[in-house]
């Protein structure tokens, strides 16, 4: 078959190869090339984005999601499946990882929209926290999806897979500041189903913020501790606690490497056995007991057991009705109770070597944890000698005295005098801790040994850090009659205490030792000015919840 | 002066030299020289001998005694002075250092006399027992000294300065068999003023000695609880603690390492918020407390909290009056949280590696421990696998059925039950410990995580040693709706939990632990039978004392 004639066209009548532009004018073949590739791109984006609003649109009319899958509310986790996700801490990612998909499990401490595109996100894990970010998109990120990120309470718990990114600029708010998350997925595990009490972000406020603007909103001590499981939740309550739990691990460090041995006593005893008015009465079957005020008495009998070197961690109850700032009901007493050869002051060394360790650790090995308190308590580093001061009660008078302090030789230091001790102490010997040794005899329980070379005072020491007392302890009488002679004097009802005074007629080595009070410790190094800020769930005559 | 003319003797006339001995026979230079030194030295020896017997019976006449300073009763130690002498751990001596002498304070555990100049002691220091001697002599030990020493009573401290010297045979009666103590000077530091209750001999016999004498003297259980200081001293005794500290110790390890922080949460509480029934009540100034029966609340909220694994050691209080070899009113719980990403089986897993890592490291690290128990409570070493055998609750129940046991499928495991199944999986599976996963819903506490796959049952399960439960635990519920309908459900009143439920109001994310009961561990790994026999000083519905 033959072709139709046709008139030949402009372009197929030119003798050489020539090219034009859309408005006729002559141009390189390069230049012609280029163009025609730039035309085909833009009728297949064209036709890309026809295709796409035609589904967008096919999409609304049937109310079609493109992200319906990568966000949600899970449902309750009732360990239905394993599929085996690994879940990454957040303190392992950084901009070195850039490019690379998590999957993170974190708290939402803020979110904030912006132009209902996008949404920023300050995600929590412990006390650590990252920036993430979610833009709407055509391809996988709906605007329903933002809008749903929008809608996340803070303090909920969400699933959110993303990628690392490296930000335009460090994100300040952050602790991770050098990597962001754009986030990919994002599911709630678990959500607030409550209007707050207050915010993290108040809560975390550093005390010197309030200085600046008295606008802002202040949680007060009693709020903190009615919501108490929000309160924790701060990064300065996670590192005082983990600082509390420091403590407590450096001090049976120190004494397991020494030979110590963890007992643990009874709380329910059968008799106040330690004066009556201090203790609390439980009601026993048909009888009553008593909560036991230390593990002094117990600790001794281990002594007198033969077990040598011994250390307690555990509750001690008070029934006292002191709304200080730092007394509870309920606190934890770091007990240890120690043979000794010749003198007492063997063991004073222990413990003075005891709190050296703990200090010089805790300022080695959890400084993170210090700095974090720091921002918002602000206090100073707290001074330590290597070698700790030791003072004689009569020399701690001496000092009062000469500051104007009128006081007797035999009189117990007030809390008032104790402060300022502390402070001419801090002045003279440049240390926030100190031992007070060879208390008067009648301010100390009835088991305390009297100092044999100067008559009214005893064989007893109390610490103190920053003007407080953090450790009362002594030489115990190890001899029954002694030791009856002695209860009978301080009018103890010697039938209260018969076991503790016949495990003392059956032999027993001379001994001393001291009760630690966890919290003050915790309280005094960090400068928290209340014990309650250093108790989870702190106990006073009239908090007994949560 | 010319000198007297005198007649020559026998001697002076012999024109070479001879020599003879006492009875006039001629003898060799070198015999009579060595007569005469002989003859010197006997002379010496009378000399002396008189001089001492004219000493002895001078001192006599003015009842003197050579030993006045060696021997006595030490005034009570109120450290009057610090000499700064070594005092040695029995432990450090040996035959290789035969010859030195040393200072000791040792218990008298026993003493025998022989003959009036002689006394055999057995020292104890803790676990450790070595020889002690002393022979009257004429020259620093007095006949006076020896019948102190026989006067010493058993369980009296003493000091004692002796030489250290190789045994002719091994002392088999001590724990140091190739070494022993020439006493030199002995001092009571602290003596028995009592008749004992028993001879640590006594309480101290193995278990066996019984089947073969009927006669001897068996000291029961009620009356070493109401002698416990005495009981306690038994080497036997010794061991139980340590292993019971050791417990403890790998418990915190083992949790530490893996990122476990250590918590302390209130043992006051407000309202007797797991079951009414089982709860101590505490007068609490002008109102009442309960006891806590379990940190399990308050581990939880540790949890919502963000803490993310948490443990606790400390007493748990259960007024329940139950009479029986495994039950008291007050023990040691060693309680842990965690939270979880996708199942509880990771929780799960966590315990079981625990246990592993505790039984592995007691066998390694106190086999003396253990022998030691072993020899007075004969027990079958305690198997175990490196991979914990776990298995279904519905598997138990179908073991047991096999077996001939008539139960539900949703019928809680009696006590006898727990002991047959222990019984069946050891002989099937070569272990004293496994795991029991998935227990019936309705036989849990109201928290307890619902199976999503098998309705009636639970994510939760036991932990049981020679057919005993030691752990109990479970997936909680973290949603706050889900916990407040199971609460209903179990008629708890939900005003006495509030504090609780709230704090999955504000998010919390799915976890599980599990609680130990210190005692039952030790009492079974031990074989002791009585879990009084693993407590220090143990709380029953009829014991409150020492």
């Amino acid at each position: 078959m033959s072709e139709p004639t046709k008139e030949p066209t402009a372009e197929e009548t030119k003798t050489e190869e020539q090219f034009f532009d859309d408005e006729g004018k002559p141009i390189s073949k390069k230049a012609y090339k280029k163009l025609q590739k730039e035309k085909e791109k833009a009728e297949r984006k064209a036709a890309t984005a026809a295709k796409l609003a035609a589904e967008k649109a096919e999409r609304e009319s049937k109310n079609v999601d493109i992200s319906s899958d990568r966000y949600g509310k899970l449902p309750i986790n009732q360990s239905k499946e394993r599929p085996g996700v690994k879940y990454e801490d957040i303190t392992t990612i950084n901009g070195s990882r850039a490019g690379e998909t998590v999957t993170v499990r974190v708290r939402v401490q803020t979110s904030r929209a912006t132009g209902g595109k996008m949404c920023f996100f300050v995600f929590r894990q412990g006390v650590a926290t990252i920036q993430g970010i979610i833009t709407a998109d055509e391809e996988k990120i709906s605007k329903q999806m933002v809008k749903f990120c929008v809608g996340i309470t803070p303090e909920s718990i969400v699933l959110v897979e993303g990628k690392i990114v490296k930000p335009v600029e460090e994100v300040k708010s952050c602790t991770i500041s050098c990597a962001e998350l754009a986030i990919e997925k994002i599911h709630i595990v678990s959500d607030v189903q409550v209007r707050l009490a207050f915010t993290l972000d108040d809560a975390s406020r550093a005390e010197s913020a309030f200085e600046e603007d008295a606008q802002l909103v202040r949680v007060n001590l009693d709020t903190r501790l009615n919501n108490r499981v929000l309160d924790l939740r701060t990064t300065t309550n996670h590192a005082i606690f983990r600082l509390q739990s420091a403590v407590c691990l450096l001090f049976r460090e120190f004494l397991i490497e020494r030979g110590f041995m963890e007992i643990h006593t009874p709380k329910l005893i059968a008799a106040a056995s330690e004066g009556g008015a201090n203790v609390f009465k439980v009601s026993y079957f048909k009888s009553s007991a008593f909560l036991a005020q230390s593990p002094q008495l117990y600790k001794q009998m281990c002594i007198a057991a033969d077990f040598g070197k011994v250390f307690e961690i555990a509750p001690v109850f008070r029934a006292e009705d002191s709304n200080t700032h730092r007394h509870m009901t309920e606190f934890m007493g770091l007990d240890m109770e120690m043979a000794f050869n010749e003198h007492y002051h063997e063991v004073l060394e222990v413990l003075e070597d005891l709190f050296v360790y703990i200090f010089t650790n805790l300022k080695n090995r959890f400084k993170d944890e210090i700095e974090t308190v720091k921002r918002q308590y602000h206090f100073e580093d707290f001074e330590f000698l290597p070698k700790t001061l030791r003072l004689k009660f009569s020399e701690g008078v001496q000092m009062l005295r000469e500051a104007g302090v009128e006081i007797d030789d035999f009189e117990d230091l007030s809390t008032a005098n104790e402060r300022l001790l502390g402070k001419l102490v801090k002045e003279k010997y440049h240390t926030d801790f100190y031992v007070l040794d060879k208390f008067p005899l009648a301010v100390r329980p009835f088991y305390t040994m009297p100092d044999p070379n100067n008559p009214g005072y005893s064989n007893s020491y109390d610490f103190f850090m920053r003007g407080e007392e953090i450790l009362s302890g002594a030489q115990r009488i190890h001899d029954a009659e002694l030791l009856t002679e002695r209860a009978k004097l301080h009018e103890v009802d010697l039938s209260t205490i018969q076991p503790y005074i016949d495990a003392f007629k059956i032999g027993a080595p001379p001994h001393a030792g001291g009760g630690i009070g966890l919290e003050r410790v915790v309280m005094l190094y960090l400068g928290l000015g209340n014990i309650r800020r250093s108790s989870l769930f702190p106990r006073d005559p009239k908090r007994l919840e949560p």
